[in-house]
């Protein structure tokens, strides 16, 4: 199977954010952090090398002990993401893309995976292919954009503000 | 002065963000980032050692040469926020605290001092109480809180959602 589960606690909010194509594990950590600040589903790490990385769990300032993290290798993204859409997520990029919905318009389905980019390069063409659509935040700077582990953790409270703070899902119990 | 200003390039919207009791340079430069990406009116940073500190130029990405930052010290923080409220900003605390407003139910005065805590630490009583009150982001999960860059990102994101994507400011130009 690509994805597993791992640390099942309790009732969690139904976003997973994907971050099979992150490499940096100062990002995969502070992605750890937020994820299990906000009560997600699942975080998607890129290897099982990503769960005992000590940049990782220093960063993730033992979020990891708590936060269900599932892994993905890049290479099997695609197969999982039709995996997860055929148990019922919708699937959708957070990237600077042509067409990309911006953020505060975007109507979150309760049950998502959101995809995020690989550092400098983004997503491929062919992930993005199976994707909805491109979430963007609108940006007004000269540099390139938001580190992706901050351009998640707002995406995930954009996601909250719709469904986590007054309506968590109650039937997830990973 | 307690603080100065530093590399005045366009209108911006009219956020201020002051992490000057932000002690780490990581964090420091991941708030410079997003303050250059958000088109902030300005980032405080503790000291001027700050601006040229190799770790935050890294984590900026670039972003120290665009975004004004002021230099405000500890020392002279609760000086500058009086002198920013005779300015007409409100100034408000980014930080968990017993009748703190949840940030998606709060309302943005357009001008905002937004001011973060010291990493582990927090605000000490002394600027808390110079603040018209305190924003919490609703969180859900077995650890403390947020990165406060993190925090302060989905902040900024917030602020931008009321004033930022349909209404900047035409009357700031720093």
């Amino acid at each position: 199977m690509a994805g597993t589960s791992f640390s099942p606690t309790n009732s969690r909010h139904s976003l997973v954010l994907c971050a099979s194509l992150v490499q940096n594990p100062m990002n995969l950590g502070a992605l750890c952090r937020t994820a299990e600040v906000f009560g997600l589903t699942a975080l998607v790490v890129p290897s099982e090398a990503t769960r005992t990385d000590p940049t990782f769990r220093k960063v993730s300032v033992s979020a990891h002990r708590w936060q269900p993290c599932w892994v993905c290798s890049p290479e099997h993204l695609t197969k999982w993401l039709g995996e997860q859409h055929t148990a019922g997520y919708e699937i959708w990029a957070l990237t600077r893309a042509q067409g990309a919905i911006a953020l505060h318009q975007f109507q979150f389905p309760q049950r998502i995976v959101l995809v995020l980019g690989r550092e400098l390069t983004g997503i491929p063409d062919e992930i993005l292919s199976r994707c909805s659509g491109t979430i963007a935040i609108p940006q007004f700077g000269r540099i390139e954009s938001l580190n992706v582990q901050t351009a998640a953790a707002i995406a995930t409270y954009a996601y909250q503000c719709q469904h986590g703070f007054s309506n968590p899902d109650p039937s997830i119990n990973v």
